[in-house]
């Protein structure tokens, strides 16, 4: 049975990859977004990563440029569309960025989940999937990352505001039965769709390792810095659980229909990632093999925060949500360079 | 020097407190707050606590209704007087209702302060006091409890509440170098201006043992109920840090004071506590000596969430703000009776 599905920051990355995938299995989406982080031609109308999806899918997509913190205007969408369930992608997610800013990370991102969630309750709508993340385990004390591992000791603001945001989301189902929540902690998103008409395309200066590499490798940018070589880890660089976005978005699909089914209650979080490690200079080799050009890098020191090593132990995803990852590194790179190649400047047009 | 000082909840119990001590220290005070847990009356103006504050000290408060949730009214009041620091006592206070409308408590503690914040940041303003609490430390590993003492792992709302916002306010001092935040955790705070004239009213039943004790012995209560006998200390009972509010209210005014001088930089964290432990027993027994009446009380079950002992090392505030507690057990029981017998059904007529 298809459901009608609110999706916050569905111009985004994950939010229009989601997207894409939820419309594929017949549901019904309404995006909000403000966006702050979404091209947009100057004839307005959809956001350019939506138009594209609705292209891909030959299905509508409703959308409203709508600020979360705003619930008046989010309380017009719910008052406009019977929604089922909501799917909360809006927030700001650069880790540098939040340190220099940390009020405006926790304002869009814990503030606005508080008002999206009120919204929500007054409208009788208690079901709720969450983009959370593997930063919420702060220092893995246990490899893979189990979903029992604690949470908290996060070291950015970023980090604290998805932390915070699940304590709220479980002291909310404590308090009321109504609530159902699946919060989702990815690991490290990388790729795009295959067909290279959606994908990442970060504002500014990238600050995630797969899209550097592929803005290098483009021409866009002459250097990637690598930062710290003197880890403990096989080639001394960052270890990390990079997972395919089209696997990501499908799970989510199974997220949802989970969070509808009747065997789903409170407050559960489950990891999205593939449980593989790879390193910076693995990644660099792979996307050079992908893409046949040069990726030119050099060793920078340790970044402030960053840790060796995380992966994630996804069994109970598979488990619970009947999902694994199926796309492994050669396709993340050669999706990620399809995209990038066609589109060398995202979704502007120069 | 005198500063203008805003004081936000400055009709509450601690901040009434210290609206009064700061004026006899000679400070200018302008005080918002949404009266949410404050008596008025029919004629409006003053609510009735900052009324008795000014006849007490025979100078002026400056007084705003204003939700400082609400970025405009505080914008206003930022423009009609020129402040030179803050102390931030509005917040929703009771750990049960916490974990009943947690959303309430996360909206009005969060992002209210967030929005002070704001707003501070953009009239200038980067000097804060803020209203902390003994809980962010959880259950004490180690008594007494030093400002060292890891913070975190609270079990209610209103706790986490109180954590997030000290992480916000640490996020913020290290983003830029111009904040300075003295953060007072208080312990158990308890008591009344030796007038009688102020004192705490908290709005229905009490959720903190002495307005409690203090109630049933002046009638307004049949019978207290002790939670939890079984517990590893002294007789069983709970034991806490209780500090007098004038102690308290002096704490904030030092405070203040390091607050503006040139020797503060960044965050820092202090406890407000005496340093001893009494149990809820041997509370109930100074309570009848100082009062002269019975309290009747019966043994119930422990509360989910409720530690056996917490008391403070106040050592830091000793040598950095020149600041101790003076005031024993009798004088805390005595003044609060003072002000329960003067004042029945609080700051209410009848």
């Amino acid at each position: 049975m298809p459901f009608t599905i609110l999706i916050t920051g569905g111009a985004g990355y994950v939010g229009s990859h989601t997207v894409l995938e939820l419309l594929n299995a017949g549901h019904d989406v309404v995006c909000v977004d403000n966006l702050c982080n979404a091209y947009i031609d100057d004839n307005g109308g959809l956001p350019e990563a939506l138009k594209r999806v609705q292209e891909i899918t030959r299905r509508k997509v409703t959308f409203y440029n709508v600020d979360i913190r705003s619930k008046s205007d989010l309380e017009a969408v719910f008052k406009k569309h019977k929604i089922d369930c909501v799917g909360h992608f809006a927030a700001l997610k650069a880790v540098g960025e939040s340190c220099k800013y940390p009020l405006q990370y926790y304002q869009n991102n814990i503030t606005g989940t508080n008002v999206l969630l009120e919204t929500m309750a007054e409208a009788n709508v208690f079901k709720f999937v969450y983009s959370s993340s593997a930063t919420v385990y702060g220092e893995p004390q246990t490899l893979p990352v189990p979903e029992t591992h604690p949470t908290g000791n996060c070291t950015s603001p970023y980090g604290k505001s998805k932390y915070f945001t699940e304590e709220i989301l479980k002291d909310l189902c404590l308090s009321d039965e109504k609530w159902t929540v699946i919060s989702l902690r990815y690991f490290n998103p990388v790729g795009a769709h295959s067909s290279g008409r959606i994908g990442e395309d970060p504002n500014g200066e990238p600050n995630n390792l797969m899209p550097y590499i592929s803005q290098v490798a483009v021409g866009r940018r002459p250097l990637l810095k690598v930062y710290g070589n003197d880890y403990p880890t096989k080639d001394g660089t960052g270890v990390r659980d990079y997972i395919h976005i089209v696997d990501l978005a499908e799970g989510h699909v199974k997220a949802f229909e989970k969070l509808m089914s009747k065997t789903c209650k409170g407050f559960v979080a489950y990891n999205l990632g593939t449980g593989c490690g790879y390193s910076v200079l693995e990644m660099i080799n792979s996307f050079k093999k992908a893409s046949g050009r040069d990726i030119k890098y050099e060793i920078a020191p340790r970044r402030d925060g960053d840790i060796a090593t995380c992966y994630a132990d996804p069994s109970l995803a598979a488990k619970e949500l009947n999902w694994t990852a199926k796309r492994g590194l050669k396709e993340m790179c050669e999706d990620t360079w399809r995209w990038q190649h066609m589109n060398p400047h995202g979704f502007a047009k120069n």
